[in-house]
Formats: structure tokens, C-alpha cells, sequence
């Protein structure tokens, strides 16, 4: 077997153990959303910040990947809802298997959202099928316009892109309309945000759009229920 | 054959293909330089700089790696030295054979420095030796003072640290003596450099150390060829 294959096998055995995940969160309700950028996007700031507006009482959990360290787990944990460090030792991406081993329990108890970190990296991840029903590409104002181009799989698979970082707009040589530009030529379809967790701009918009499309997912869930009772 | 001896086998065929460039590289005492960083920490802008205060007659060239676009290698032409664009269509990372594939002309002209700008990854490039003389780690302070932590294989495997965008310390979080205290206990030997390619900040050490380093294996081809005559 060469390269190519042995890709390919591990990639088949990932989407069959991706489609049996999918399937419990279908039958929970379950809105889960992975997010991909890279190191440094600001994507465990970006949850905080959610975390933090998130009514109280919502069924909210958390999975974040790393190569090492704990670290992001213990900033996310500070905000009252379950959280769990998933520690890739090496490996830059998360896969179904880790997912669906770190979530099984709490789907069982019920939950309505989960929100899944992935290892800070736009490539490999891109490839992973972890399950979720969305992906959700952070990309900073730190970074170049051209990411989009130069790394098109994610942007071409995400449902949002979220432009993190816009207080840095004033300091850095950024413009966020040609970013857009580029995203939309390679996914008309993206949904985007613009964001900063430091001024909270875009924090309202982008808390109604996950409100709206988790109540989307349990109305599917619920008319699933009632055709197969 | 398993993943592991598949990934074990890709990996001893990129070590001999490097050892082939790197004593190519020795015979034409060039120093060539690999650099490693996030999409984002400024890797071309890095270059750009360092392209633009070479003294003309330096006999230097560039190969750049993305998924996709030539945008790098247009940006980096405009200084008047050859580089060529590797598009890697979709790997995460640089291997050997794409930089013997690209180098090997200059080589047999003659040449005394060789960047060679990575795929924008922390984690996959830093496992493919590609006959450099040494990784340089680029981060930026727009991303997370842990990186080290999170992702202790580049920074462990490199020489050199840039620190880069300092300009944008009065607007970001970040703590650049928190950065390095993380990376010197990763890596004790790691040599750091501050810079901005805005204010121009740190640059006239870099030219100097890059300058020291291109000296010191010019001076070590030098000895290995009289010992060997």
C-alpha cells in the first residue's frame, strides 16, 4: 500500500466514525460547530467571549485541541460550562475518533450545544469530517488578505468566517473588504462576521446567529422524532 | 504496512533526499536558511525587508511554498534576486525533493544564501529536514505568548526566533518577556530577535547575524575543501 492509500484508509475509517457522531447529535439536537484558524486567530478568546454571553442555563460544552499543554481548557473552564482538553501529542488536527470519545457522556445527558476547537492549523484540519454540522474558519486581521486564496479548502468549507481582531483595523496594513472579496471568490455562499474580543464589536450579531441556527437544528432533530415514531 | 511505518518510510526517503542537498550545500558553502511560522506572522513581509537591505552583489535566492497562489513569489521578485513559487497544492508542508527540484540550477551557479519560506504551519513543516543549515521560527505578537508551549517541536528544532510585529505590542495583549521566558524553556540555545517590518525594528541585527552565520559556512566549506584536495 502505498502513501495515497493509507491516506485514503484513515480518511474512510474518520468519516465512518464522523458519520456515527453526526448521527447521536442529530438524535440530541445537538448544534456542533468546529473551529479552524490559525495559531494564534484568536480562537479560544472568541469562545471565551461567547461562553461568557451564553445564557446560564444553555446545555453548552467544549472540546479544544492541542499538540501539549492544558492551557486553553483552563481559560475556557472559567466560564461555568464543561469543557475538555483534548491533547493531540503531535498530531495537527483533531479527528471523529477524539471527538466522539471526549463527548460520548455528555450526549448522553443531553446537550444543545457544542462548540469543537480544533488544533491551530488551516490545512489538515480542513480534511478531518469531525461530525459537526458546521465549520467555522477564524481568521485575524493580524494575518494577510490572501489567506483565503492561498488556503482555499477551509474557506470553501466553511458555513462562517469569522474576521477576528477588527480593533487591530487602525494598526495594521489590512483591508478587510479585499479579505471578504477573496473569501467570497472562493465560497460565494460564506456567511461572514467581523469581531474583536476586546471592543465585543460583533458580538450581538454573531450570538443571534448561533441562537437562530441552534433552534434550526433542534426543529430538524424534533421533526426527525416525530417521522420515525 | 501501517500508518505509522508508512509516515516512518515518506520520512527516511525525505532524509535522504536532504542529506543529498545539504552536502550540496556544503560543497557550495551556502547557507540556507528554512523559515517556519503560522499563516499570518509575517514570514514574506520578513523576507521582503531582509531582500531589500542585501547588498546587491550577494548572490541570494528565495523559494517559497504555498497551497496555492503565486502572490508570494511576486511580492518577493520586486528586490531583484530569483525566487521561484512551490506550489504544494494542498500539502501541508515543504519536503526535500520539491527544494532540490527548485534549487538545483542556482546551486551549480553558485549561490550564498538560500531562503527558504515554508508553508504557513507550526506543526508539519517542522518534522521534513530540507538540508537547511537551520529553521528559523517566526511569531507574531498578534498571536498568543504559549505558542511555544502549544507547539514545542519548531521551537525546539530551531535555531532562531523572530519575534515579529513589535509595533503592534501598544495594541495587543501580549507579553514579549512571557513569549521568550516560553520558548528559552523549550529551547535553552534558541537565539531571539525582535522585529517589525513596519518600523524597521531589529533589522540591523538580523542583517548582522545573518551575516555572521553566511560567513561561518562559507569559512567551514572553505576548510572541508582544502582538507579534502
Amino acid at each position: 500500500m502505498n502513501r495515497v492509500t493509507i491516506e485514503k484508509k484513515v480518511l474512510s475509517e474518520n468519516d465512518r466514525i464522523a458519520a456515527r457522531l453526526r448521527e447521536a447529535l442529530t438524535g440530541t439536537g445537538t448544534l456542533a460547530l468546529n473551529f479552524i484558524g490559525s495559531p494564534g486567530a484568536g480562537k479560544t478568546a472568541f469562545l471565551e467571549k461567547t461562553l461568557e454571553r451564553l445564557p446560564v442555563h444553555t446545555r453548552a460544552a467544549v472540546v479544544t485541541g492541542d499538540l501539549q499543554t492544558e492551557n486553553d481548557a483552563i481559560r475556557l473552564r472559567r466560564y461555568g460550562f464543561p469543557v475538555r482538553q483534548i491533547t493531540t501529542v503531535g498530531a495537527c488536527h483533531l479527528d471523529a475518533r477524539m471527538v466522539e470519545d471526549h463527548v460520548s457522556d455528555w450526549l448522553q445527558e443531553g446537550l444543545e450545544l457544542l462548540f469543537i476547537e480544533n488544533v491551530g492549523n488551516l490545512v489538515c484540519p480542513t480534511s478531518y469530517d469531525l461530525g459537526e454540522d458546521l465549520k467555522v474558519v477564524i481568521l485575524s486581521c493580524a494575518e494577510g488578505e490572501d489567506k483565503p486564496l492561498k488556503y482555499p479548502g477551509i474557506f470553501r468549507k466553511s458555513e462562517l468566517m469569522i474576521l477576528n481582531k477588527i480593533d487591530l483595523l487602525p494598526h495594521v496594513p489590512f483591508r478587510p473588504e479585499l479579505a471578504l472579496e477573496n473569501a467570497r471568490s472562493i465560497n460565494p455562499d460564506i456567511a461572514i462576521i467581523q469581531t474583536s474580543c476586546i471592543t465585543s464589536a460583533g458580538f450581538d450579531p454573531w450570538m443571534n446567529w448561533l441562537e437562530r441556527r441552534a433552534a434550526r437544528k433542534k426543529a430538524a432533530a424534533s421533526t426527525l422524532a416525530a417521522a420515525t415514531r
